[in-house]
């Protein structure tokens, strides 16, 4: 029932080029007689570059992430499998709320846009921390070569993750703007200094 | 005229990866003076999620057990190349049914839009049972270290899909909602206690 | 200034995929009060099955004498990797004409449509030829250990290419409809029975 | 800290090949009773041919280049991943620029939309040779068993970069159309001379 864990690496990885990749559909100008001009347009898509670059910016980190939790593991099961396609569920919808912040971000509707946004973060650490918590519990499917620190290291930069992307739903109900620069912030200063990688 | 099958693995792997990834699309809000407000219309998408989840999930399964399907085969022959290709012409339809399930469900046209999304189920069904049942047919093209015990096993999976889809497509006579709802639970179900994997 | 050959192999097979997987966009229902019933439209869009089912059979016979001819290769070089990019832009690019042929076919516009079509077939054809012939002219870049009758049976297979899209072109000047039917029939008898596979 | 390359490469590998594939999306006709005849439609989209071509060109050569230089180097660092993720949310931009440039060019808005093209070309060029310098000062990152000689040759290749695509950004002031078929011109001369390759 156990199976090579490089099995389901490739498909993650498709999904996580392919989600990243297609945010810029997000990008949206108009054309015609009434249409402003096309500078003043790109001025006014800073939303859009805030929300592709945050999205782009944390599909990176959680495919770098995925994979370097996958390498430690010997083996998956099916409940991981089941968990893995869960998580995929939710980097495969994070276009759609992106492409939400874009469009609504500084217009009305802009705090439901964020909620949509954040919750799906909210979300996605959620399941990519049972997924690492099953994985890792007693070891379960860790490979007996690897160290309990490196184990436990990695458990460390999983805990913030969902209090952070709680906090970015929370702002959210006083700044949409601000939420969303957050939820940039931590994809840019994680990425560099990424726990998971300090051993 | 044999090949390796390493050789349409990854080609498939690309399709069912970029096939789910694209079910996305389907989430369509609308902006404008006379749009209802944002989390009204987020409301009321709960089709598309449902479709969305529902496609996600079955093309995730189908991945899951063609790989490991393939890897129980020695090689593969023009005939199963050409099953193959079927088999990917129909993964990659199926977002397309799945955007008319997220538009249509609850509304007018709704049963039409379920048949449509039901029948692409079965024919999926048809296609890789024709496909398995080929390749393993007095073991044509299964690796010879490969006990006859899981040959046989991943067969008894297969047995019921043709005829649950199938019921599905029956649902949709009296209920299109509960139709997809039942196509939702086959593969939610079926991912984590899929016979297959129980060896 | 050699190469090699895994090098483009997984750029080619991902464009592959994903122009495949891309041609399901060319499906469209129109909503709205004086839209015509669901059925209605899906059974009206015979052409954009059609159209969808030739461009992905095409892709999936490219793809498939790709990795073959490749497999044949000790290296490649610069000249080698440009045709192959041209190769590309026109595989990458026959998800517009597909869907051309899916909005117009049967309406007025649909010999153009199928003109543009069938050139960009054409086209295909012919870079693909001079790829592998500038491959295989005097061996040049043939692995030592593949005998002549193979580089001799591939160069065989890919003789009718170009007159065969030529001849589909031609044909649409008395019937697009026809056109269209012959360039599928092409990809389905060719699939199964390619000589490449033939030694 | 350190890890191997294959890692990034295989993300890096799809984002290329998903956002050239991508750039389809920029052709574009319209239906409908006042619609010009498709012929007179698709001979007027030479700027979206343009644009596609250029841009999947330019995608080409830098996927080609990109795997190159990871090839030289013995790991890759946290800097080194997150400069990666730079680049690649360039590269993932691209689609729409190119976009724009297919759908202004020769139209009231032009200047504008090369310029945003161009500009996206200086970037991506700017934080390609950032991150190669990176990589290779001191050969901070590089193998050992890869001579001086092959550094300094990537180095030199990589010189000219910045300052042309700085070159297409000033031409564009005095014609746009100009500064397309120049970046066009420096994808097509490039890619089958890089000196990349002239070891």
């Amino acid at each position: 029932m156990e199976s090579d864990t490089g099995r389901f690496e490739t498909y993650s990885d498709g999904v996580f080029a392919i989600a990243a990749t297609l945010l810029v559909l997000s990008f949206m100008v108009t054309t015609g007689p009434d249409a402003p001009p096309l500078g003043h347009q790109l001025l006014h898509l800073w939303p859009s570059y805030l929300a592709y670059a945050t999205s782009f910016l944390t599909i990176g980190i959680i495919w770098m992430n995925h994979h370097f939790c996958v390498e430690t593991m010997a083996r998956a099961d099916r409940t991981l499998l089941f968990l893995n396609v869960l998580l995929l569920i939710i980097v495969g919808f994070l276009p759609f709320p992106t492409r939400l912040v874009a469009t609504y971000l500084q217009k009305s509707g802009e705090q439901t846009a964020v909620y949509a946004y954040d919750a799906t973060f909210v979300l996605m650490a959620v399941i990519y921390n049972v997924w690492w918590r099953y994985a890792s519990a007693g070891r379960r499917l860790i490979d007996e070569r690897v160290p309990d620190s490196t184990v436990r290291a990695i458990t460390r930069a999983f805990n913030p993750g969902v209090p952070m992307y709680g906090l970015t739903f929370l702002v959210a109900v006083w700044s949409p703007l601000a939420s969303v620069a957050l939820t940039f912030a931590i994809a840019a200063f994680y990425l560099p200094s990424a726990a998971l990688f300090d051993r």
